[in-house]
């Protein structure tokens, strides 16, 4: 029983997320499918991802595993699993890993980057892969609330109320804002995050950049631990899984 | 009759192209269309463009000019058309010129950028926006092949059939290989340039950068004036109209 790791790039537009669900086309779906299809559909295989990206969510670096009950040649893997896709996903590396990796819980650091276009008129080119801010941001203002929510915390005011995690304290390792050619990006690195936790920052870190909210609203609102104290929750659309790492310690569960 | 210039942005995968065309939607249809809308329906505007893109060609600086029986204020015009056009379609800028002013005339440059992806997978986000090349491209032996072309030559190998263009001399300014992050770009900068001609300069830079052509044979194909001893046709997906510039000196008429 040989396990695979592959790493995924997908556009999250027309797709309700990661996970497998009723309503429709997922990738967790469509890469069983896949999967099944390369065995030549001699048995199920079970694909279990990283992080469980929401609906309209894209993935430069989605990272999931699998057994198989026969030898494949990793190199060819990622071919084999394309040619049954849709072409919004793609499968972009495959290796053969030990037995016991697990693409969640052995994951040590997760890397999102959110885009947001800040100009006038929304794009003709990026619709769907970016949030667009008329309004000008204040750059400097945001990173300066942003460096208020690194470190570990209490995250409830930045939880979706269905979040299903045991504990609401994390630790945000990175929340940079980087220059984009007509906008910004918010960068945010963790073990793990909590649901809604980079879209419901992102949205209230806009309201820094727009002049409605200061830093010391941001630390109030981290303080009340408390989702009706955080801003709005920013749109799926300008938000990417870039990356996944793996560096042998276990995830912390949640 | 004030006369106006705007700048556009389209994705250009579900268009005819720029110009008016009975099988399908082109952006001068709908612009003219908006324009109508704009005026309240009460008489038509004629839009002329720099430059007709193909089907399938991108713009992010598009440029065109109309006149109006009425005043407008320009800083409102981007919106107000964007409120009448499809979401792949949006004025980014409008401003008030001379009554003599021409979009295609007065244009001194056009700048275009053709993207290439080249990697082993084709892309999940971007399907449509890159041209797809898995095998690796050789950037420096690109560069070299491609300053064969720059300056004033007889372009007949680099043009479409059916190009209406007077003369098939060109003077191409830039013709530069830029690194992207997962692939490479080629930057065309010229007063004007024949129907397909960058399309079919990069079809045939592509096949240098695969090392089945040389840069002599380049020269060679350039010196046989002949369509027949060019590189294949590279396809739109890759191509945008990134700019046009004018600076008062009218155009060369093609």
């Amino acid at each position: 029983m040989p396990r695979f790791k592959i790493t995924i790039e997908y556009d999250g537009t027309g797709l309700v997320g990661w996970q497998r669900q009723d309503n429709g086309p997922s990738v967790q779906a469509a890469l069983e499918k896949a999967a099944a299809a390369i065995t030549g559909q001699r048995y199920d295989v079970l694909i279990q991802g990283a992080g469980r990206t929401d609906a309209g969510v894209h993935a430069l670096g989605q990272v999931a595993h699998f057994d198989l009950q026969q030898d494949f040649d990793p190199y060819r893997m990622p071919l084999a699993f394309n040619a049954h896709l849709p072409d919004a996903i793609r499968v972009t590396d495959a290796e053969q890993v030990d037995d016991d990796f697990h693409a969640r819980f052995h994951a040590t650091a997760r890397a999102y980057r959110y885009r947001i276009l800040n100009r006038r008129v929304a794009s003709a080119i990026e619709r769907g892969f970016v949030w667009h801010i008329h309004h000008p941001l204040d750059r400097d203002a945001m990173q300066a609330a942003a460096d208020r929510l690194i470190g570990s915390h209490d995250f409830s005011t930045f939880r979706a109320t269905h979040c299903q995690a045991l504990s609401p304290v994390k630790t945000l390792d990175v929340l940079r804002i980087e220059d984009e050619p007509q906008g910004l990006a918010v960068i945010a690195e963790a073990r793990s995050f909590l649901h809604h936790q980079i879209r419901n920052i992102t949205g209230t870190l806009v309201q820094v950049g727009l002049g409605k909210w200061t830093a010391d609203d941001v630390s109030d609102a981290l303080a009340a631990k408390s989702r009706a104290a955080g801003g709005p929750t920013a749109p799926p659309d300008g938000l990417y899984l870039t990356s996944v790492s793996y560096d042998g310690v276990p995830e912390e569960k949640d």
